[in-house]
């Protein structure tokens, strides 16, 4: 199996079958046992044991599904949902368990709050399948979540690692290259341009590790590895404030997070570290 | 390395670092070598010899990249993009060489084409990086071209092999299960989601195969390997006509394409055939 990053997980039971059927879903908000999240500072409200936290559910905006105890879980539209960079310090409190639901829920609003238009005619869309869809009664066009797919990944030479590092990164923060899968690109050539493009190397053997939803807003990132054909880097200043080779040690004293480690590691919610430590291991 | 399925491979350099420069594109388009796609009936023109057509291009609308002679290629925007099952049999002329090409210019122009405003305000929105994003100016939101992961799965079991049929399939064909990838879900998520909601099935050791664009509209298709831990199904019935288990005997008499074999196997240009196939030769 593939190591498990931050936000992976089974979640709830999203009941797709019970989407299409707008009086199940109010009949399911209807009962006693119907709660929805609670929302603080433009997300999911994480209380002090890392757990989300729930109230008797007020209607049934968003569905998300049922949860082991058969309890009908919803989520409620959000007017603004934050997101990047600020709020990754809080996700070191959220229980793991809770972390695929705190994505979905995160994506979903979010969503829902930037694409309250169609997109093919401009008119303005309703809420449908529980909060999975919007129609439009202008043009019958209905619309979905995006996800978005993104490829990450760590290039391999002569038994040296390649990092890069973005211009918003904390001091000494090295991470694996990353980008948007294009339409029209496999994974594998997403990788392999990616790394064309930010560091000036050709790859082979590209190997999918691991994948992760990262709900900032809404993409799935897609971890893998690939051989490099040469260590000589060029790298893109336009994206990366620099790429360099890691050796094993020095990723290994990185990732005790101590201050003496060769670089900052990613954090370990980042499928960055999960694909990290996944190297080191094998 | 993964199989290769149909779709996939290099295409063009697609030159991103050029795309954030409206003159540098507005400039490659005036060249004597510019060149734009040739599109009849709603799709890339395929020529007697499969490969794609072109023409001198008439502007910079779409920017697709540059060719291995550099020449610079362009798509032009399109009012009507088929696709769905009807032009699939089309795809079996198309040079596989040319066919990521035919991706990519298929899921752009057709998301251009019901894509026209803003989802985040109605306003309309207006080309920007050469062709890879849209600008909203009432709102300043920028919209990028959809990719909508699907994950397409075989699920193992006692030697056997679970395969599907959905109502508007050919006689005799069964496929793949698959369905599309939601927000808050890994890849991993998704499959066992996907075989318990079809087939009634838990699984586990769910292994990446291969990935494929599919451009109808602009899919990534992740192909993947499953093991199921009970060979007993409930097949929703609202999803699939029917699945079951098939021998490796039935799988591989199916491949033959005869009209013998045990079933209808998936054409090649779909990522079902190329897991068939991995599944038989591993
Ligand atoms: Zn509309
Ligand atoms: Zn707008």
């Amino acid at each position: 199996m593939p190591p498990e990053p931050f936000f992976a997980g089974p979640g709830l039971d999203r009941a797709d079958s019970l989407r299409a059927d707008p009086d199940k879903i109010r009949g399911l908000a209807a009962r006693d046992d119907a709660r929805e999240l609670v929302w603080e500072g433009g997300l999911p409200a994480i209380g002090s044991s890392g757990k989300l936290q729930w109230r008797p559910a007020s209607g049934p905006a968003l569905f998300l599904g049922i949860d082991r105890a058969g309890t009908p879980s919803f989520c409620g539209l959000q007017a603004d949902v934050a997101g990047g960079p600020a709020v990754f310090s809080l996700l070191g409190s959220l229980d793991a368990e809770d972390a695929p639901l705190f994505a979905t829920a995160l994506s979903l609003a979010r969503w829902h709050s930037r694409h309250r238009f169609c997109a093919n005619c401009g008119a303005s869309t309703e809420i449908v399948r529980g909060g999975w869809s919007r129609r439009c009664h202008a043009c019958s066009a209905e619309h979905f979540p995006r996800v978005d797919p993104v490829v990450i990944m760590l290039a391999e030479h002569d038994g040296k690692l390649l990092l890069g590092r973005q211009y918003h990164y904390p001091p000494r923060r090295y991470s694996a290259l990353a980008g948007f899968l294009e339409v029209g690109e496999t994974i594998e050539a997403a990788v392999a341009r990616e790394l064309r493009e930010e560091a000036g190397i050709e790859v082979t053997d590209v190997t999918y590790v691991a994948s992760q939803p990262w709900p900032f807003p809404s993409s799935l990132m897609v971890g893998c590895t690939a051989r490099a054909l040469s260590g000589e880097l060029k790298v893109d200043h336009g994206e990366l404030e620099d790429a360099r080779w890691f050796t094993r040690e020095q990723v290994a004293s990185a990732l005790t997070d101590a201050p003496s480690g060769a670089f900052q590691a990613p954090p370990p919610h980042a499928i960055a570290r999960t694909l990290l430590e996944h190297w080191l291991a094998s």
